[in-house]
């Protein structure tokens, strides 16, 4: 794309940094602030900046949060003996919105990932096993991505804890609530078939 | 969606504010910017701001640039006698793209659109005007968007220009180079036959 301005193509660029944006989206992105009034562009770019320096971490579950310990992790109203282990906030919120978990989470912030380098030491495992270690955990539920990093993830700390006493559980794999059986992949409608549960009679 | 946090709430809305994103696409480019490095925020603040403060317009065609006249109009390659009336900078590269014009172009910044409240005096019309007006310009070649919006721009112009002496054209309306009659609009194939073109024999 042969742009007329350098600080517009550095704009454009900016834009097609984020994910999922490419140099045609970025360019209506840049030209729209062009558009708009000056508050529009200060305010997103004060919010990033605002977001990107003083965010915290809940120094239990590693959430994203404003204060020392977030929200559900200072609820004593949720049951502490089962840790649900995810991937990042928006799994907390796709397993909050469940209303089918009641204990607490721990967030890895990201998946073992050798091609993009992340490493075992670069996610939040360490600290996952020394908050089990001696505590009264009972259940950890392996929630990450069916994907080869996310099974990597899952298979990597259920090595880590085999020595220690604990229920290590994942996700139930199968065919969507509502879903026909003839749109399903062969891997998917095989993992259903496998696990297959007792149908409760009468 | 229930945000456990203030400052990650504010940058989601931040992204938000832009065309085309929504709350969940916001989340997951805020949680981009958590995971990477600092540097790759303040690139995106910095590229923005920078671009809205200190972008500025050609003063003959008004299209984005960095100086005070664009290439296209400093160009003395350029014909002098056409000008090709757009709505926004993305037109003008579209049209480039054709390499079939070799004139000017004046960027009317937006169409009249009473429903967003920009009236013909929001946009560059009356600079046209006077652009035209005492001037070498033969023909005008009204490339707006086929839109009642578009459409209304055209008629508005096209009736400012009723007692210059000019040539005032607009583009083609038709089936798209490759396309299929079956999957034409009914509008689009009328009106590709009521101004069908005479067939080159030979």
């Amino acid at each position: 794309m042969n742009l007329p301005s350098k600080l517009l193509e550095e704009a454009v660029e900016a834009f097609a940094s984020l994910p999922g944006i490419g140099k045609k989206t970025a360019l209506r992105l840049a030209l729209h602030l062009h558009k708009e009034k000056q508050q529009a562009t200060d305010f997103i770019a004060h919010a990033i900046t605002n977001f990107k320096n003083n965010i915290s971490q809940c120094k239990e579950c590693h959430n994203i949060c404003d204060s020392e310990v977030c929200d559900i992790c200072a609820n004593p109203l949720r049951e502490t003996d089962i840790i649900c282990v995810v991937e990042d906030l928006r799994d907390v919120i796709a397993v909050e919105n469940t209303a089918q978990f009641r204990g607490k989470y721990h967030v890895l912030g990201g998946v073992i990932n050798p091609m993009e380098g992340v490493g075992p030491d670069d996610i939040q495992i360490e600290s996952l096993i020394a908050r089990i270690t001696g505590s009264e955990v009972k259940e950890l539920i392996l929630a990450l991505p069916s994907t080869m990093e996310g099974d990597t993830t899952t298979f990597y700390i259920t090595k880590k804890l085999k020595d220690v006493d604990l229920k290590v559980s994942t996700l139930a794999r199968g065919i969507p609530i509502g879903g026909e059986l003839e749109y399903a992949d062969e891997v998917t409608l095989g993992r259903s078939i496998l696990e297959r549960v007792n149908y409760q009679k009468g």
